[in-house]
């Protein structure tokens, strides 16, 4: 990980002079994540551009830029699952389905989607998902009904809400011995990863990732590949596409929660 | 992991007719840790025994029957420090001094040894700890006095206490984007392991070990193998020996927690 580039959301600065290259009527515009892409030109570090397949359609391969290459890396970089095995994912919005893309690619043979909005489960059919727990369904937790299920537990878990108690849930559920359990998404500040240890001593292991441990200079480019091969379907994960002056409404989408996810048109 | 043969400190009786082989005046001992090897002859599940060359001295290869094969397998089967590496160790009575030996054999560079009893240090220099950290010494966490040390994480952590604020630190102490914390120590019942979550999102792992992953059937005759071809020195961690009658004593030396081990001398 590369702590001169390393997201830091404060710092609205280049690095090299500590300066915004954006400004209206006088006033600085701050550069937002390293990038500021919602903007027609850009100034960027070359430490954050990656050089990718001039062919490929912008509109679909922008996806990658973050949640869905962190999902399919969390399933396919670190939670690794082994052909045949049983994976749950927590959380089925758009990183929770590019995780189950990942183990459907890398061969799961049961995927198990859990998500408190069952609207979701429909649509998560297409990314692999062949089982469904709703957690508002059952009086017990949901790591008691995973491992029934499951005969003790599943044998990989992704975690993709930021709910710290899911995340409990997430290493919870998998399996004595051998299970591994990745978390994702991104917990609030004051959360506390809380366990009784001997869940770890039973063999278990618990992983983080950030953006899938992909290298995004280096591996970016050969996601983008991927889609151009037909290896990765990209299409499934946009369903809907706004223009930019119709922004909030994507954020309304978003916000719904029933599964739509969206594509920004930047129409300058 | 077995789940017949797990031990079951409760069960006390042997699995096929739930009864104990041991009497006094005619009311049942009840066996413990499905061994019950304090005594001179013992009835055992034949998933519990493994059969070791016949040649090794049973007053050595005794000490591998628990707390220094789990702290050699911790390093050497779960932490696997690369050669070079830097590792910290939680924890200097005789898991905590295997842990440490596991490393040396590993090839580490830097070994770390962390305790609260100083009169530990000297003698944790035979097993390769090459650095000591007194938590007592600092006024701030030792994960942080460690990080300092070793510019942002030791590469490798292994907890050997049983406190689960050692295995907090332990966790905390390992440097992002690879660092692996092993934990070993038993905790209490109702200890609660808590940390940020966003320590896991920055690609640390997580592990546990039980009997340093080592299967003890198929696996212990070769650890008792290394010590008769002398790639493994057990006699430096026996420090006392005690005849059975004067067992007591042999708390005592284990209470007093000044890194005294002991080998308690089975004359019948």
């Amino acid at each position: 990980m590369c702590d001169l580039l390393r997201i830091n959301t404060d710092r609205g600065v280049m690095l090299s002079d500590n300066k915004s290259r954006f400004s209206i009527n006088g006033k600085p515009v701050y550069h937002f994540v390293g990038t500021s892409t919602f903007s027609e030109y850009t100034v960027v570090h070359v430490g954050c551009v990656a050089k990718i397949n001039p062919a490929a359609p912008l509109d679909k391969v922008c996806v990658l830029s973050c949640g869905i290459s962190t999902g399919l890396g969390a399933t396919l970089n670190v939670a690794k699952p082994p052909k045949g095995s049983s994976v749950a994912i927590f959380g089925l919005g758009a990183v929770g389905l590019a995780a189950a893309e990942g183990a459907r690619i890398a061969g799961a043979a049961r995927i198990i989607g859990i998500d408190l909005n069952p609207k979701r489960f429909n649509e998560a059919k297409k990314f692999g998902v062949t089982e469904f727990v709703n957690p508002k369904d059952h009086d017990k937790p949901v790591q008691e009904v995973i491992a029934e299920m499951t005969d003790g537990g599943v044998d990989r878990s992704v975690e993709c809400t930021g709910n710290v108690n899911a995340m409990i849930s997430a290493f919870e559920c998998v399996h004595d011995g051998w299970g591994v359990a990745v978390l994702v998404g991104v917990p609030n500040k004051d959360d506390s990863f809380k366990t009784h240890p001997v869940n770890l001593l039973n063999e278990r292991t618990l992983k983080g990732t950030f953006f899938g441990n992909y290298k995004p200079r280096s591996d970016l480019p050969s996601v983008v590949e991927k889609y151009m091969n037909k290896e990765l379907e990209l299409e499934k994960f946009i369903t809907h596409e706004v223009p930019f002056a119709e922004i909030n409404k994507a954020f309304e989408y978003m916000l719904s929660g029933d599964g739509l996810r969206c594509i920004i048109r930047m129409d300058a």
